[in-house]
């Protein structure tokens, strides 16, 4: 079993593609290169031996007058066939009063999905870890309904029976919100992944909540349109998870968020019922617009198993300019510049400051295009005509240049170049992972401070640090701030949580600009929201969800 | 008192603004036009003459202990000061069991707000009737608030009395969602009119609800940025308003919904608590979207106290062509060229039939400017180049004439031609007012079938119906289908209902494109939204609002 060498040596790190379809989520290979490096040499955890998975044991627990199995790992403090440790373990966090998976359970969801109830230990590890390898749960069993009577049957035999369900997706969540805490039942998407239809006048898609996004990519690409969301996990995320988690991304300055392009969404609420508000409308006042509760929810309050959303057409002409400029002020008034002089045809404003930059080069062996800066700016512009594009990025460049905002630049235009100079700003995570320990932030700020933080936490953490970088979105005022050490240091952690999220709430930031809470971050959400917005959301919790069964310990603060 | 002549006597109508400015709604001189001519003659509306409306009497009834101020006209049959019916005699409702104001509340008002407890008669006969004088209410107190603490006393208050409390913004709404059913407190934004701040580079704009959108509109074009919203009504109608409703109009094709578009809301809960969810931020993961379920719920939610939005920036070049097409396969093929050939800077694509332009020439003088077509499109595009737009536009028009898909056109560039071309689809409405009494739909359809009812209508009212017209936001699926007559018909209304919902469900539209479902339209949702669906809007109200004062009998239907 291949899988189950310890990932934390680096030889023992199985190649891209050797787990076969089934067991390797469809990331790109640098996520794996990177998996391969998350703990580095010295740290605690690169020296955890991994022990065979138990198999599941029955004995009597919890519920009477049913067969019950425990799974021995649960209790264990082994860090499991993926060296990575339990979460239970690794996290404050108790276990509610929810039943166990008995036999009895495992014979009504074969009942319900014959061949498809998957409780072997191979596939059960991959979908209790997630690819950060910071959570893992311990569920005995993966469902992998193919429709949403089945979801349904799923959801209204766990109500009943007081069992809890972990949505799964493509398991490409930042933090830990697609996989089980405990021994969640797990529904996957996976098998759930048809395009139900596609209007091409209107650029409506229907589809299944599995289907992969790149898939859906080429679909509509194929038909002259693109989705409106792009995002490096395109490879292995889900649609559906992708309005689960409300997932940002490359697209949203051009087209906005999910909120505004998702037009109708079927969801399986806790006890089985079908809300199928699956409108292909633009414009729907029929009462509440039920479908935005979901988009962002993380599985909490429904499990979508279908989605409509509005595509943009295919731009015919797309131009990627990459630049240096000499100071943060001037990315901001580049920033303006391009909003003013491209106007409709931009599509991506990021930045990357040189730390950025450095490490790139150090890991990757990625070269800078331009001459050395203090940042750099990606912009990208997507329109119908070449000409008129490649005029009006030219009117935008010669004005930046004789301005002084930027130093140097480099454009292109043809597809493979295009992607050289976005793998700059893309591949900036996995040069991250490479240096060490990383201590990651996703904030949203009001672009005038977007950078401040950076600065002062560079200069707070001193050489402590490896290094403290500051990347993102800036066109949607999303700053990715990432701090590196050579290994985890609970004392650094002190020294940015809680300072980070507090400089965030006194800026009226947001301490999850597009990652989400899911586990991981629950606890945050004080930070970013009042006390009587946490109460309201524990209302519409307990209201959709009363026995709350549906992804427990994610999304709501774990103290009410 | 000019406004207590009979509006329903052409003779006896105010002149624009005869009301003076706290009187008279902001709508613009041709909608008191058509409300002049609203009840044709012959109709037994027309005949009604009105009374003075009584002044309050103080009797004992329904809360004890407490004087009670009861409204003789809530029990009359008259039409009342303005001609209109009252509701609660026009409809089939039932009060609900709320408490009737009393002295102490009147008094309690004035300590929260002194100087703003408007009682008087004059004031309170606008607040009670709407624009379009198909409902009236009773209340006897308008309350207007200038600041959101003020706001969250009046509804603590409102709601430990179990007093009955109806937001209105402008009271332009086209469903009765904003005007009492029977003697609920009114609660206006009219005075909390204040912009809070604009940000030059992001563009979002933050300001109280009682703004109105066309002094936004004025702010925000100053700093060279425009509102992602554009209305008929927008001389009037409050930027909360529009929240409350979702409003649509004529820039949702390009900026879409305000559910994208809306960053934050400042709400006030039913009993009182300021949720204050005003972000400024495009992203923001951290827990569930709250403001969305504000975005559309007709005030019976919450009141909406401020808001922030995101503005695009200013088009420099904007162009408008209006086109003949010789049928409606025509129209869609020219919709999808458009697409095509405009891409980023197509920012309207609107028809109207050659019904509605009859009408707007009989009634309204106004003349085609292109040769008589069965169809006509009116293309706007808004872009940052006047050279490159207008280059793209000929490309699309030498197509469109060459392909025979357009029979003939006009194009304008400067905005007082654009206005005369945008005034044969804008005053269509007005048209149709003038041309006997409208039954009016407003429906989102498949851009397919868009027209098909409107054809079938046609043939099935033959000389019973004087005009049954289509015309509407095709770019968005948005038809407005309006049927003539010279009197109101109930059988006619029955042939009409419900035959349109029943036929808009069939092609799972939308009975309620963009006007909401407030008093009027609130049993018609069960045609587009599930059962299912109605009954967790209903478990939200009774979440939000458990003793259901804030604007009873709206949105949700009568039945439960």
């Amino acid at each position: 079993m291949p899988f189950f060498r310890d990932w934390t040596s680096p030889d023992n790190m199985p190649k891209d593609g050797a787990m076969g379809p089934q067991l390797l989520p469809r990331w790109p290979a640098w996520f794996f290169r990177a998996a391969q490096g998350w703990w580095p040499k010295g740290h605690p955890r690169a020296l955890l031996r991994t022990a065979c998975m138990p198999g599941p044991v029955v004995e009597p627990r919890l519920r009477l007058g049913a067969s019950i199995i425990i799974c021995r790992s649960c209790s264990s403090t082994s860090p499991g066939p993926t060296g990575v440790r339990l979460t239970q373990e690794r996290y404050p966090v108790q276990r509610l009063p929810f039943s166990v998976v008995s036999e009895q359970d495992l014979a009504a969801f074969e009942r319900i999905l014959p061949g498809r109830v998957v409780t072997s230990p191979e596939e059960l590890a991959v979908a209790n870890v997630d690819w950060l390898r910071t959570v893992r749960g311990c569920s005995q069993v993966l469902l992998k309904p193919r429709t949403t009577e089945e979801v349904s049957k799923i959801l209204r035999h766990c109500h009943e029976q007081k069992l809890a369900v972990t949505p799964q997706g493509g398991n490409t969540g930042m933090v830990g919100g697609s996989v089980p805490v405990f021994d969640e039942v797990v529904v996957s998407t996976a098998l759930m992944n048809q395009v139900t239809s596609f209007h091409t006048v209107s650029g409506v898609l229907v589809c299944q909540a599995g289907c992969i996004l790149e898939n859906l990519s080429q679909y509509v690409e194929d038909r002259d349109f693109i989705m409106p969301l792009d995002l490096g996990a395109k490879g292995s995320c889900h649609i559906g998870g992708n309005v689960a988690t409300n997932a940002g991304g490359l697209r949203v300055l051009r087209y906005g968020s999910l909120h505004g392009t998702v037009l109708g969404l079927e969801v399986v609420l806790a006890d089985g019922t079908i809300l199928n508000c699956l409108s292909s409308l633009r414009k729907d006042n029929t009462g509440y617009d039920l479908k935005q509760l979901f988009i962002g929810s993380e599985g909490t309050l429904g499990v979508i198993t279908a989605v409509s959303i509005l595509c943009p057409p295919k731009p015919k002409a797309v131009n990627v300019a990459f630049l240096g400029c000499p100071g943060f002020v001037e990315v901001l008034q580049t920033f303006r510049s391009c909003k003013l002089m491209l106007g409709e045809i931009l599509s991506a404003f990021e930045f990357v400051d040189a730390e950025c930059m450095r490490l790139v080069g150090q890991h990757l062996g990625l070269s800078c295009p331009v001459q050395e800066s203090p940042f750099y700016v990606l912009v990208e512009t997507s329109g119908s005509s070449t000409d008129h594009d490649g005029a009006k990025l030219a009117a935008f460049l010669e004005h930046v240049l004789d301005s002084g905002l930027v130093t140097d630049g480099t454009v292109a235009t043809d597809e493979r170049k295009t992607k050289v100079l976005w793998a700059l700003r893309e591949r900036v995570t996995e040069a991250l992972s490479r240096d060490g320990y990383v201590y990651k932030y996703d904030l949203s700020l009001p672009v005038d401070c977007l950078y401040d933080l950076v600065v002062e936490l560079r200069a707070r953490l001193g050489s402590r640090a490896r290094a403290v970088v500051g990347y993102g979105h800036l066109g949607d005022g999303n700053l990715h701030l990432n701090v590196t050490t050579e290994a985890f240091c609970p004392r650094l952690l002190a020294e940015l949580e809680p300072h980070v999220y507090e400089w965030t709430a006194s800026q009226r930031g947001s301490v999850s600009a597009e990652h989400g809470l899911g586990f991981r971050k629950r606890d945050v959400v004080r930070y970013s929201k009042s006390p009587a917005a946490v109460q309201l959301m524990q209302g519409i919790k307990a209201l959709l969800d009363p026995r709350g069964i549906l992804n427990p310990y994610k999304t709501l603060p774990s103290k009410p």
